[in-house]
Order: C-alpha cells, then structure tokens, then sequence
C-alpha cells in the first residue's frame, strides 16, 4: 500500500549540540532558488563567486578554493584520495574520533600509517609534531583543527612550516572550526584545508568546502586521469599512480571547476546556493567579528555551566571556542537529561563518543547559534531538568 | 578587497536539456525547512520514511533503500566500491559515455574488466550478455538504464536473472530514468540500482537513491570494517577484504540507516527533505501516470522535432522517453543556436559528449519540465531560431 506521509514539518527546535545547528533563514530561502544549467554562463560565474567567497573565509589566495559535493567527511576522503598514493607514508594526530577516522581512510587507501598518539582531548606540541616528521619522513601530514568528540583545538600555527621543512604535504580538517575559529590557510602554510557548512558556517550538513595550495594541486594534477568518454586535447594524464577513485579525484573536480570546464559530476545546485550564502553571511558580518562572537558565546556557555556546578571536559588553554563539554553529574542519567531538554524545552545537547560516552555532554553555540540569548535559554532550561532530576 | 556578490538571483530559465532541469516548486520549498539533530526521532523518522517512498519509486521490496549524499555519480561509486573487490572481474556494457565511466569506475577499482562494447547509442540483447556472462563469468555485471549520452535506454527485462544464473552481482544506473521510465527492480532481479533526483525525479543534483537487494547486502555487509572510534559490541567488522573507501563504504552508510544508527557521515539533511519530497510527489501522481506523462512528452518533442524536418538521433525502439537526441542540420551552428536560445528565449537545450559533439543537440523533457506545453514552447522557439539561422 502507498503511503506518501506528510508535509516536511520538523519541530522548531534549537539545536545546541555539536551540530547539525539551525541554518540561518537567508541560506534557507537561497536554496529556494531554481536550477541553472551546469555550464549555463550564470551557473559559472555563480561557481567562481563561490570560489573568491571561500577564498576569504579560508583566509588564502589559493586559486583552488572550491566545494566537495557531500558532507564534510566527503572533504576528508577528496583531499586524503587524492594526496596519498598507494603504500604513501603518512603521520597523522590521533587525540579523538576525528583523528581516528583520518587513520581510518588512510588504511583503506593502503597508506603506511604513523602516528602521533595521544589522550583524547590532548594537543600535540610544536616539538612532538617536528620529532615524527623527521623520524617517520612521511609524504602527507594530516591532523584535525577542532575535534568535537573532544571539544579541543589542535594549534596549528607554523605546523605547514615544519610540514614544508621536512617535505611532507600537509592536510587539516577544519569541519568543526571555519567561520567560527580563525582558519589561517595561508599563514599556516596549511596545503590543503576540507570543511563543512553545518557547523560555524551556519549551513545545512551536505557541501565540503576545500582549498589547496599550489603545490599540492601540482602534485594531485600529476596523479590526473582523465575519462576516456570525455578526453580532450587540452588536458592530459599525469605521470603518477592515478586516484583510486573518480568522484574524490580532484584532478577531475578542479578541471570542472577552471576554465576548463571539463564535465565530471553535476553540481549539486542548491547547496551550491546554501553555500555561498553561508560564505556571504560570514564575510558581511566579517571574520573577526564572528570569531569574537564565538569566544563570547562559547564563554558565556562554559562559566554557565560552571555557575551550575558542573564541571568541565578538557583543558581551557585548547578549548575549541564553538563546543563544551561537560561532565554528566554522578548519578544523573545523562541521556534522559538529554530526552527531557528536548521534550520539554525543545533543545538538543549532544552526547559523546568512543571513551567519552555517557561520561560528558556536549554543548555547541555556533554559526547561527552562537548568540548569548541561546546560551542563557540552553543554560536555563538545562538548570531546571537538573533541579528537577536531584 | 572583500566583494560579497549580490543575492541568489538565477533567470527563470526553462530548462529543457539533458539534466539538471527545474525543481518543482514543492521541492524548493522543502528545502526551506530547518535543521534537526543527526539522531532526533524525527529525523531518523524521516529517514525511515524516504526508505519506504523510495522502495515504492523503485518498485521493490528492498530493505536497504536509502540516499547517498552526493550527486547521481556518487551513487554509482558508492555501488561499485562496495561490490568490487580489487583483482574482481567484472562485466560491463560501454555504449556511451556513462557506461564508459563504469569501466573508469571499475579501473580506479582494480578490477578485471570484460566489457561487451558497442557502438554508442546501440544496446546488448540478451544473448550478447548471456554470452559475455558465460564466457567472462564475473562477480560483478553492471550497466546503464538510459544513457543520456546517447538518449538509449537499455532493456533490462531479464538481465538479473541472467546475471543470477552466472553467480553475478548485478549493478544498474539509473539515474537518467528514475521516475520516468519505469525501473522494475524487483521484476527484473537486478541487485543494486542507484539514480539522482535532476532528472525525472525533478530534483536538484546532489542526492543519490539507491536500493540494494538483500544478497548484494550480505555481501557487503562481508566487507564491513567499523572505525575504532565508534566500535560496539553488536557490530563486527566482515570477513572479506575492506572497501576501499569509508564514505562510500555501504556496509557502514546501512549501519547508519539501520535501527542501530552507527554513526557516518551527517547526512544531508536539505537534501533529504528534498528527495523525500521528490518521492512524495512521483507517488501522488502515481508512477504509471507519471510514465505516461514523460511517453507523451517525449513522443510530442520526437514528433515535433520531425515536424521541424530534423533528423532524429538512435532508434525509435530504444529511446529514452525523456531526453530526444536531434542532428543538428547541415550548416547551422549548433553551438550558436542554444546560445540563441538561452539568450533569446531562456530555454536552455543540451550539447552531446565524445563521437557525438558538433553532431546532435539532446533535448529534454522530464520530471517538471515533461509537459506539453513546454514542449511547444522549446519547439516553437527551435523554429524561430532555426529559420533566422537559414
């Protein structure tokens, strides 16, 4: 039997967690706008506004400042795809869940894996990070900026430098932090930074925002095939392994995204549209102002929770400034809190991961979200499930 | 300098191509609706939901009936990543450009390929794949439906079984057909079939359905491989060697979509309200009808074309119902004409790929746009254009 159900009709609820968050009302009406064709002039020009948008909020000149079509982990597996060739040595930072997947794809790509293992929720110093590139000599560095799972910073300045120093490609996931925690590609020397729009961006989850410096595109353009259905005289094979997949080679997506305009995927139109106004909603507002404004929010989140009683995950120095995380109370039971603030009060907080589960909550305030008057409802309504479950 | 670029503001084009085409208006609108968290009950109610729907738009009883977050070329990916082990032989059928991508698909893969080629726009009868399949014996079988490329719709009435009989895993493209001609997925045993919502569908790109039947699902589910930073107790890793990718590793997007919520990617959330919606109003309408919209459609703009003393592209047998290929008459420029009518007209028709550039337009009429009266319109605006062209 047919069932067609109802009209999309979600709660109106405020999500506080560490994202998805509410998408700002202009990137949901920019997604009402109707399609273009793919290389209609108007659809390119809206691509390359794209591209000098995200140049600015990823704080780079980087010609190759582009979108991945799917989420933010379609961004990791893009860039680490197309950086590591089969049996490539590669270091990464595992202090989280986040840092654990990059190990994860880079097994599947057949990479020969060191790491720098710490702590969940710990950072690696400038020296630890030096002392395993000239040890292991890797051909690719990878780290994560923000980890949710642990609602810590890795600190990155002059990480590209040493990356550069010992001659390794270097890669970071910002997914947790554009938009909302300064994001220096350029000054870092970061080679090639991934995202997502559903965190600080304000977005909804479904576009990766990627940038990659000159360098590393030389390299993933020497691991180029071109489709034979499509080949062309003015675009040729690299000499290196090829990508071992087609919708991650960003050979192919840059030659989509040039001049060039050599068809690959299709373009998902409408988060095209969400995000470019994730990225025209960041730059009016400007960048520093929106990093204060995450500080401010972030803040006012962790001495709330403090004024509660509470005590906090992790360490204030790494904190990331958009998520909080927080131990559960001894004898509260943590996800029937979690059921009653959003029964009752229509807010969500997040749970945990891996060795944290059950043991803190975590409390998000970004992009949209990261406003005061949020933070003292959140703040407010959890008070009184607290009060009410003593 | 900072430039923030104006508002969406796209020019209300008839889109009438190959794909992407115009959205319905019920399906922009819900993408307006707001966010919810990854696991809320409404959110994995509404995953629910789009399984059943699109159970029914791909007419099976598949348990594993879900999205892809990505565009139609995800899908694709995603079904032959999980189902092609490396060193795997496996069949296709290349006679345009996208089986042609199979087979670059396939390559990146490392699998053995057995291809039956034919000349682009011709399609294998069953004896040809009988043949191959005998002779080739492969894990893995997989074709287009409808090739755009070429507008050719490959019969697949008894393929699956075929591909039964030879202990084959048979994978289908469906994404030029999907909710325009009818893809009987249980009727003709076929394993797996993915598709995209730009095309019949009357969607925007970037959301990819899929359904799997429940063989082809315990052989992936062999592949699995949990990521250690969210490992539990009742999910273990498979017994066959790993797929090659985490994001579009199926055994874990399953386990995602699953009454067990193993965490993934965060899915698109606007993208799924959308397809949900696209799915809604393909059952509403009722697929027969909706069948019968896109024949009459099509037949009108065949007849028409004809009419205008064009030659048609391909056989009359085997065209798609959705997407007409016309040659472009001796002497006109092919490529001035759809610019004259984009600019003159804002209807926008489609180039071709390969052998066939320079030689046909393909115009289209699916989804939204398959009605009468746009077909006139595209007709009577050829016919201006063409007779100020003489």
């Amino acid at each position: 039997m047919s069932n067609f159900y109802g009209e999309i009709d979600p709660p109106q609820r405020l999500l506080m967690g560490p994202g998805p968050i509410n998408v700002h009302p202009r990137v949901l009406r920019a997604m009402g706008a109707d399609m273009l064709g793919q290389f209609d002039p108007e659809m390119t020009e809206y691509m390359n506004q794209t591209m000098d948008l995200y140049r600015q909020v990823f704080m780079t000149q980087n010609r190759w400042t582009f979108l991945i079509d799917g989420s933010a982990r379609a961004g990791i597996e893009a860039a680490l795809t197309s950086l590591i060739e089969p049996g490539a040595k590669v270091l990464l930072i595992r202090s989280g869940r986040f840092g654990m997947l990059l190990g994860e794809i880079a097994e599947r790509l057949g990479a020969d894996i060191a790491t720098i293992d710490l702590e969940w929720g710990q950072v690696a110093t400038l020296a630890q990070i030096e002392a395993a590139l000239a040890e292991h000599r890797p051909a690719v560095f990878a780290a994560i900026h923000g980890d949710t799972s642990t609602t810590t910073a890795q600190p990155l300045e002059g990480v590209g430098a040493l990356c550069r120093k010992y001659d390794a490609l270097s890669y970071v996931d910002a997914t947790a932090t554009l938009g909302g925690m300064p994001v220096r590609t350029d000054e870092w020397e970061i080679d090639v930074i991934s995202a997502g729009l559903q965190k600080c961006m304000g977005g909804p989850p479904g576009s990766a925002p990627i940038t990659i410096s000159d360098r590393a595109a030389e390299f993933i353009f020497s691991r180029r095939k071109v489709e034979s259905g499509i080949r062309r005289d003015d675009i040729s094979d690299g000499t290196r392994p090829f990508i071992r997949s087609n919708y991650f080679d960003l050979a192919m997506v840059m030659d989509y995204w040039s001049e060039k305009r050599l068809n690959h995927h299709t373009e998902a139109t409408s988060m095209l549209y969400a995000a470019r106004e994730c990225a025209r909603l960041a730059l009016e507002e400007g960048l520093e102002n929106r990093f204060a404004r995450h500080v401010a929010a972030g803040k006012a989140m962790a001495e709330g929770l403090r004024g509660l009683g509470l005590t906090l995950y992790g360490q204030d120095a790494y904190r990331m400034s958009n998520v909080t995380g927080v131990y559960i109370p001894e004898g509260v039971n943590g996800e029937r809190v979690r059921a009653r603030m959003r029964d009752e009060y229509q807010i969500e907080i997040g749970t945990a991961f891996g060795p944290l589960v059950g043991k803190i909550w975590r409390l998000g305030a970004m992009g949209y979200n990261a406003e005061l008057h949020k933070v003292r409802l959140t703040l407010a309504a959890l008070k009184a499930v607290l009060e009410s479950e003593a």
